[in-house]
């Protein structure tokens, strides 16, 4: 009916079927969206239609609905809704994103919620906030299909069908013993491909690929992106298998951390996007910016350390700017191969021996390609042959010393367990102003009387 | 059996049963390892071993092998095969895997390769290849489960389990019309609520999200993620389906183009990483490095505009590296906040209105701060009112235009339809880098009496 209506149209057709009343076409609308759709339509209604529309939304939908929205619009629907259906909707929804939305509220609002919610399942959610942030305990679902090793893979095929509807994955089902501990796992392509009356011990994988649930939610995506897994199991400390996490939030994951890699190299404040207040935003970020103003300090009182040498050869002053930024960039360049790198290597010492190795030659050639360069620029601008060779051979060195700054540091890191991304943006552009301010104005304080 | 053992215990254990010949224990292992594993073990696998190992694996064993490795190692597997079991091999493989290894062979050895392969697949794999880079096309494999309306829950259901073995996805069937039209879909998960009678056409989704072949891949991963797809389809132009892009090449894509967003902010040359030669990796980056060297030389040219005023009041080239690095790390900060954020985000008027409103109230906010720091700090070391003035209020402003310019030309360049990442990093080091020292040394300049 809708199916080649466009967005806008579909708004305005649903906003019609509201105005009168007609919660049957309203539902047949509603049938053919997907919850990123009835987002985007919920969150571009007018004021006035959002009650209706909610009270015509069935409560699986609108636990879909919740889980496509922000925050602040979660709080104003559950609102809207009343207790009594919140509670329904809170129990239908998936518990990691359930565990996100309380964790933000006071703890008295927490606890009523929690409270008008199935037992089994409020205590599920109230699981999950237990575990650390950033782990697989934290993302993790409860609706997942367990199977024992005894069943046959008709019994399987029938408990699946049953669960099916709640599972969050329907991909694999987990097999695991009396106690509840992980011993296998089999897909449900496999089981298709199975005899009705084999028996699942059988046909299991028993070498199950799985994640604890205090493993960082980094590790997970990782291992998950490695097997191509559409979802992997999580265990405590027994191996007791305690939930899953589904592929969905391994693509969060992804792009969460790599958001985060970006934020780190770029000196940025943790998690400011389109909608954080300007108060916020200036406060996660000035910290960074008031650390590189002392560290600008820092470089001017090497600079100033040097002011006879800058008095009588103004000229260094022109060349000042350029050396800093390349020995930055370079080392900005190394430092992203790298930090990236970690990600998806493994690492060993011989893999960190031949980096090091390569990003040598790498300063050597762009150091000697850059020198010749800048020196005959030198030489031409200011028709002096020796300030041409300081600069040049300046550059030299300190592009050599920047793309080892970028390479090293963030190794050391990663081996001292702290995120290479989070100090290496600031750290490394510090040293290498510091590095390459002392090497130019070092050199050419030598060469002073030949420079003048 | 070896469900306990470590890595390197299973690899001892596999070179054990090659050395002795023992092809069922072998097979035996194998079984219970992913594709992932094998891939390592493999790699790491001493190379008088690496025959027999080959020759034990099963065909589809080996294409999964296949897909796991990297380029080099694809082709010294190949030759170690040899022609026909090659051939049995690229018929199993992935079709975007296969496509991506051949796109990089010599037209000979290409079109070698492909004649061994059967009619159907090799036209397949052929197909992909036309399709430009980085587009739905490229990506997708013809692996999927094809339904016509007209069939039943049953009849579907048949099939389904016919094709679930070689399917990449067995989470959706697509529903065609008799000219291979996408006209439905219908969920694994909606089959088995079904009742085995009802018809397809009554269950289906009709509005299906799909992109079309020539979709850039960055947008196939943001519709799939959007939605929480496991699969999405691809139709050409008259929306005959074509094939689907499955949720692994999806975390690829995320990955791949954090990856892409990084090297571009960072200004490194594309595509660097663990692997690159020496020569080659120097040879990516220097071109921005060459252009930031005569970015720099501008810069240069402006300070010696104002020798003068330096000459005179040679304390103002202790503050120049920080007020250049400040500005640039501002305008850095913002555009990695926009680059970021327009991935995920959708963009309007009001969106952007309210962002550039924002920073300019960001700019301001951290503009006050340092300028009143720094300010106070270079009245204490310089015992100069005048120059804390000139200095604290030349980052004032040079705060404020580095923030608008991170945020303005990502977006510029966003509306352009050119990459905001590509051209924003180093454009706007090198702007921010220029106005920072006409503002500074122009403040300094009408000041310069009082300065002395």
């Amino acid at each position: 009916m809708i199916k080649d209506m466009t967005a806008d149209e579909i708004s305005l057709y649903i906003i019609k079927t509201l105005k009168e009343n007609k919660k049957a076409e309203f539902e047949a609308i509603l049938e053919e969206l997907q919850p990123y759709d009835v987002a985007k339509i919920y969150e571009d209604l007018p004021e006035k239609h959002k009650g209706r529309f909610l009270l015509f939304l069935k409560t699986d939908v609108l636990a879909d609905l919740m889980e496509e929205l922000d925050k602040e619009e979660q709080l104003e629907l559950l609102n809207i809704l009343g207790i009594e259906k919140t509670s329904k909707v809170l129990d239908l929804m998936d518990n990691d994103d359930l565990a996100l939305l309380l964790n933000e509220l006071s703890p008295e609002k927490k606890d009523s919620l929690l409270s008008g919610m199935k037992k089994e399942e409020s205590s599920a959610v109230q699981g999950i906030m237990n575990y650390p942030p950033e782990t697989a305990g934290r993302i993790m679902t409860n609706r997942f299909v367990w199977i024992r090793d005894y069943f046959t893979v008709r019994e399987a095929v029938d408990k699946f069908k049953i669960f099916a509807e709640f599972a969050e994955s329907i991909n694999y089902l987990y097999v695991i013993d009396e106690a509840r501990k992980l011993v296998g796992v089999v897909s449900y392509r496999d089981l298709l491909l199975a005899e009705p009356e084999e028996k699942i011990r059988e046909i299991m994988y028993e070498r199950v690929i799985s994640v604890s649930a205090a493993t960082d939610q980094e590790v997970v995506a990782q291992t998950a992106e490695r097997y191509d897994f559409l979802a992997i199991p999580v265990v405590d400390e027994n191996n007791v298998l305690v939930g899953i996490v589904t592929v969905d939030d391994i693509i969060d994951i992804f792009i969460q951390e790599a958001n985060e890699d970006i934020e780190k190299l770029s000196a940025s404040g943790k998690s400011i996007d389109f909608e954080t207040k300007t108060l916020v935003a200036a406060a996660r970020r000035l910290p960074w910016l008031i650390l590189l103003l002392f560290i600008g300090v820092i470089s001017g009182r090497i600079i100033s350390s040097f002011e006879e040498t800058l008095q009588r050869v103004v000229a260094l002053a022109f060349f000042m700017p350029m050396i800093a930024g390349m020995t930055g960039n370079t080392g900005t360049q190394s430092l992203a191969v790298v930090v990236r790198g970690l990600i998806t290597q493994d690492i060993d010492r011989r893999v960190i021996t031949r980096l090091i190795a390569r990003e040598l030659g790498v300063g050597i050639t762009i150091g000697v390609t850059c020198a010749i360069i800048i020196a005959i620029i030198a030489y031409i601008w200011q028709g002096n042959l020796i300030l041409g060779a300081v600069v040049g051979s300046s550059l030299f060195f300190t592009l050599i010393i920047g793309t080892l700054a970028g390479t090293i540091i963030p190794l050391i890191l990663y081996r001292l367990k702290i995120d290479p991304a989070v100090a290496s943006g600031p750290l490394i552009t510090t040293l290498n102003d510091i590095f390459s301010l002392l090497t130019y104005f070092g050199i050419a304080t030598m060469f002073l009387k030949h420079l003048m």
